[in-house]
């Protein structure tokens, strides 16, 4: 039953701002993997991932904050308080999302098909699914899967495993780190999806990260709501808030074996190195889930300086992000800094128009509330023709700074999204 | 120097969503109007506006929320504190805005440009410009026309009014009401432009509203933000709220000399009718805003009930309404209430994903959190291709209700905005 082969939802193109390789991922103690094409929706490809996890294995997670959320989304958050996780079973094609008490049902057969294979609790199996919302889950498909996901699964297979979980996205999205830990070099694999339907103030569509480093949970979950804040919270591609959204970190501990020190506080000194890591892991996957925003052909950095505060930046950086006027300019390569001075202005935040100075690409456009008189026109659009382009607006009233990433609105977005369905 | 035709801006067929006519716009006593091509930005078409306005009239206004404001808007608010006015001077192809200094100095020269001509004082000009932000407006362009606007001027002339104010709308947008006031009938005749850059909290991209019935400043201006709240703030094309916007509402009194009483208070009895016809016209001017909405093939109601307030209700409506996937999901004629569901549950305020139903165009598609039994896709479907749709959502927990109008998020949206300034 296990696909050999894991061909990607050919809908679109790669995104032409995917990265130019993708990294070689090692092997994490007391993890294993595994794929298989169960025909949830998709033909030809695999849609369900299984993740193994040895005994111990601590689980921290960021869960959206929508008030409709999926029902593994429910059973996510009600499964973290126990901080153990033995497995993750994620599913591409349907998000089980409102799908009333039947996703509920279906969420709960799967956590035991989980369980009795891999003979654990089902209270241990942590599930995510990403796809379309508002039909049934037929879980029963998952039955004829789960015996040959457990005898396959094997520590490699993070390609794979990335692969499975797409559904608009182009390329998979990998990252890998390593960090000291006391003597002992510990590593941190993750993989995440992303394409559409994605915003702040939450984790990301689907996100999920491993390591084996032995941090207890409470530690686990303090790090991962701190570095998510700049991460994939900082990454908006349309301003909708997924049902699904979710980032899991597994920390197996098998690295206790060769030294590891047990961590116990997020701000023990002695993972310094890991926080980094972990921060580094983070942002690389949600830099990888902008480049692959639906229709994007352009990155965008978008950098706040000078506001009353990092929030105040960050609201301002996002109202200027989510601006579907600012995002088609970016589509059409127009520097149009009235756009930006715009979203500045709806935020709501604490701005002085005569102030305001914006920067694309490094070149100043405007400064103390009009356009600069040095500025060059030809130059301007030189960077706007890149594909990836910073934008940065310095807002002269104080000392707060933020940094988010979007991509450009195109119309290619708009004939993903009004045909997806269909 | 008066054109005698009024070209439009001719970057996009008409909308198909257009009104079939133009109302005819009877007079208003005490109103006069002039256009005039004074090439700020457009060839071969007029671009400024002149309204004249008796003496006694008072003016009641609701001007953007933006903390960057144009100079215009500035000028505004600070002379609507006086209640009175006596001229009106707008422009397109230029906003005025992020234009520092200079733009307040070309607001002031144009209201004396206006003040001499017409020979009142600058305090009593009210200013509103449309168009490009951040390029400087040259206000002398006004100087060769302004003479000839105000010997021009005369009591009819409203569709050129209407079509001298217009940057990327594809129709002119006119609305008139009469309503009895004591035992006089009094008329009000309102002219809007919009297209992009629309959304709550602001009063419309630029529209202006005459009325010949005696109504003091105070009372004016009671009405206009009270009636406002449900039908210009209720529309919302991309959530971009502009620089720019500005609701302006002139009284003549003329009405007084056929036996008009004078309005003091807005909630005096016998204003009921005009209250009732200010709102009509209101309604009308911001439904054609949300018909002429750039690249817009399909107008979108959205009805929201059984929310925890009306406030609860206007908020999820308005996430609705704004969400790109929600927007696109329509321009694809694909009844997708999943992402209904998900613009529901990221709008933060209270509701119950287990108690949602769902409507479109009338055909229950969801309740109880899932999926109608009775679900026909392919009636659905039929009503999706339809120009006008309501989408009603019932959150089964309240009393609330409220209503905003939007239009689909098209490739033709992307294509205007990514070209507009280049």
């Amino acid at each position: 039953m296990l696909s050999p082969i894991s061909p990607i939802y050919p809908i679109s193109p790669i995104s032409p701002l995917a990265p130019k390789s993708v990294p070689d991922m090692p092997q994490i103690g007391g993890v294993r993997l595994a794929t298989a094409a169960a025909g949830i929706r998709y033909k030809g490809r695999t849609d369900v991932l299984l993740a193994l996890l040895d005994k111990g294995t601590a689980v921290a997670g960021v869960l959206t904050r929508s008030k409709c959320p999926s029902a593994p989304v429910e059973w996510c958050r009600a499964r973290l308080e126990s901080g153990q996780a033995r497995a993750l079973v994620v599913n591409s094609g349907n998000a089980n999302a409102f799908t009333g008490k039947t996703g509920r049902q279906a969420a709960k057969f799967t956590a035991e098909l989980a369980a009795k294979a891999a003979g654990c609790r089902p209270g241990n199996v942590f599930l995510a699914s990403t796809g379309v919302i508002g039909e049934p889950l037929d879980a029963r498909a998952f039955d004829g899967v789960m015996d040959g996901l457990v005898a396959q699964a094997s520590p490699s297979g993070w390609i794979d495993a990335a692969k499975a979980i797409m559904t608009t996205d182009t390329f998979p999205k990998l990252a890998t780190a390593t960090a000291t830990l006391g003597d002992t070099v510990v590593s941190i694999n993750g993989f995440a999806k992303g394409a559409g339907m994605i915003a702040p103030d939450m984790a990301t569509m689907l996100s999920f990260v491993f390591t084996d480093a032995p941090i207890t949970a409470p530690a686990l979950q303090t790090m991962l709501s701190r570095h998510v804040i700049d991460t994939f919270n900082a990454v908006t591609i349309d301003g909708d808030t997924s049902t699904s959204d979710t980032l899991l970190l597994f920390a197996t501990g098998s690295a206790a074996a060769q030294g590891a020190p047990v961590i116990e506080r997020a701000n023990d000194r002695r993972a310094a190195p890991f926080r980094a890591a972990l921060n580094q892991v983070l942002a690389n996957l949600a830099e990888q889930v902008a480049r692959d925003g639906e229709g994007a052909r352009k990155l965008v950095e978008v950098i706040v300086e000078g506001a009353v505060s990092k929030k105040s930046a960050r609201r301002i950086a996002m109202s200027i992000a989510n601006s579907p006027l600012v995002k088609t300019a970016f589509a059409g390569g127009d520097a149009n800094w009235g756009r930006v001075v715009m979203a500045v202005g709806k935020a709501g935040e604490p701005a002085d128009r005569d102030r305001l100075a914006i920067w694309f690409g490094g070149i100043k456009v405007a400064r103390l509330g009009t356009r600069d008189p040095g500025y060059d026109e030809a130059a301007v659009s030189a960077i706007m023709k890149r594909p990836e382009i910073t934008l940065k607006v310095d807002l002269g009233i104080g000392t707060g700074r933020d940094r988010v990433l979007t991509c450009d609105l195109t119309k290619e977005y708009v004939a993903i999204n009004g045909d997806y369905r269909s």
